[in-house]
């Protein structure tokens, strides 16, 4: 079980390095820049998290895995982007499945330091997000989650699911699997249909 | 006068929360990017001062009030964007206030965990000024505050009459007030000036 | 000895804050803003390695010689900044030198906070390039570290030497050294030939 977890975490690490990878091939950066982006765009969220309730070092710095995984994804993009680019629709689904997975685990972390029902929904939104909008932001770009179609929105109902799962004492994995579905679901809705939260009126 | 003390906190929260809010609507941001304004400028400046001191969880993510508040100012910025704007020469006054309370109350925060008085001045500064340019730079603007009416020395200059005063012996909340005044006075002065600190010769 | 390091280590923090207060000035920032790019070029890559391994305050923070240290810097290049610009191949030499040194010395700190050898090498390539990065981000600029020539393998490099000579129980001092040529060597070759990391194909 533990197994499966850290794979389908490091699978979505794999994923969001894919993202932040391409913004980096598409700025023209170099070599060391599209790892970068990589690297930052799959731990940011994470290590936001870890930061602000104190769990330091992060495993995203200490565990070698997770600089190995997005350093992989970096190449693979920085050298065959043009095949990234053609399989973005099957990678749009491996960013929903990567922003539930973070979702839901960084909720559940930070249950487990102790923060509060409120605070945990917000740090699953952080973990799932805040990779993309560091990405964004080391381009000078403003961050698509604030534009996306229920990005966030989805990433916090997911972490919502979680608290109130964990609220009601039902088992770990049951919430998990029903935090996961209800935040990769909302995100597929939002994409097919294009569904957005509304803008300012001018 | 400790309920004083939060609900004039939490008044700077608001006001900082609608400067943030304000610029996500003139960016054009969805309803979810509105509110991460609002919170990123409420909260930012002071998460970063209890990251550096090691006060975590930060209230500003532990304390539901601090995710409610600067929310309201969001929503109601959402909806109601045009008499906000309309009332920005009173927001300007009240975000005066927010920047004296958060400068005061960031150097307190710092003497309390221990630090110097040179770092206790930057991290009182860093609380007034922080949640601002964290603000602009999600909006991949260059933070105003480089360039604003005496705003970030108005701020480092309340920090340091609480952190002189501190030095002295007087008591807290003499100190607390004559580092708001002296704060806040600053900036009402700056603004009706228009007095800037000198740039560069070119 | 440890003087010596200090002081190498006080020479770095001056010139990176030339190289802040430089990016402030051609964005025509005032004082303030001028001064603060100092800092934050100077010491964000040191900031946040300590926050990531936990040793907070930060020196940089703690320590009032990191705060005036580059608010010199930031005063001498806000009025003499044609001077600085003229001397700009000096500072090219020292801003390599201040890399090595932070590289290094990153390296060093990680190891002694218990991160394993790829932890370390990632946090002395942080604490080398982080400063650089919050500069450019500050004023709206991709940074130029993701495109400068060998900037970011240099201190990669210097810093897998500390890490590599710390494994085989060479002494502190030689390693330190080795991994402060390499990482310097590799900048001024970088530099002298125009050697870039490559480019994605278009």
């Amino acid at each position: 079980m533990a197994t499966l977890l850290v794979a389908l975490d490091l699978l979505g690490t794999f994923v969001f390095a894919l993202s932040g990878a391409l913004v980096g091939v598409r700025h023209r950066l170099d070599l060391f820049g599209v790892l970068v982006l990589a690297f930052a765009a799959a731990t940011a969220g994470g290590i936001l998290r870890d930061l602000v309730i104190g769990a330091v070092p992060p495993p995203a710095i200490a565990d070698p895995r997770y600089l190995v995984v997005p350093a992989i994804a970096g190449f693979v993009t920085f050298f065959w982007h043009p095949v990234v680019t053609r399989l973005q629709a099957s990678v749009l689904v491996l960013d929903g499945a990567g922003l539930a997975l973070f979702a839901v685990s960084g909720a559940f972390k930070a249950l487990e330091f102790g923060l509060g029902p409120v605070a945990a929904v917000l740090l699953g939104g952080l973990t799932g997000i805040g990779g993309g909008m560091v990405r964004d932001v080391l381009v000078s770009e403003v961050p698509t989650v604030f534009r996306a179609e229920l990005y966030a929105v989805a990433a916090l109902a997911g972490a919502s699911v979680v608290v109130i799962g964990d609220l009601t004492g039902l088992p770990a994995p049951a919430v998990a699997v029903g935090g996961a579905l209800v935040c990769f679901g909302l995100r597929m809705i939002g994409v097919r249909r294009g569904w957005r939260l509304p803008t300012p009126r001018p």
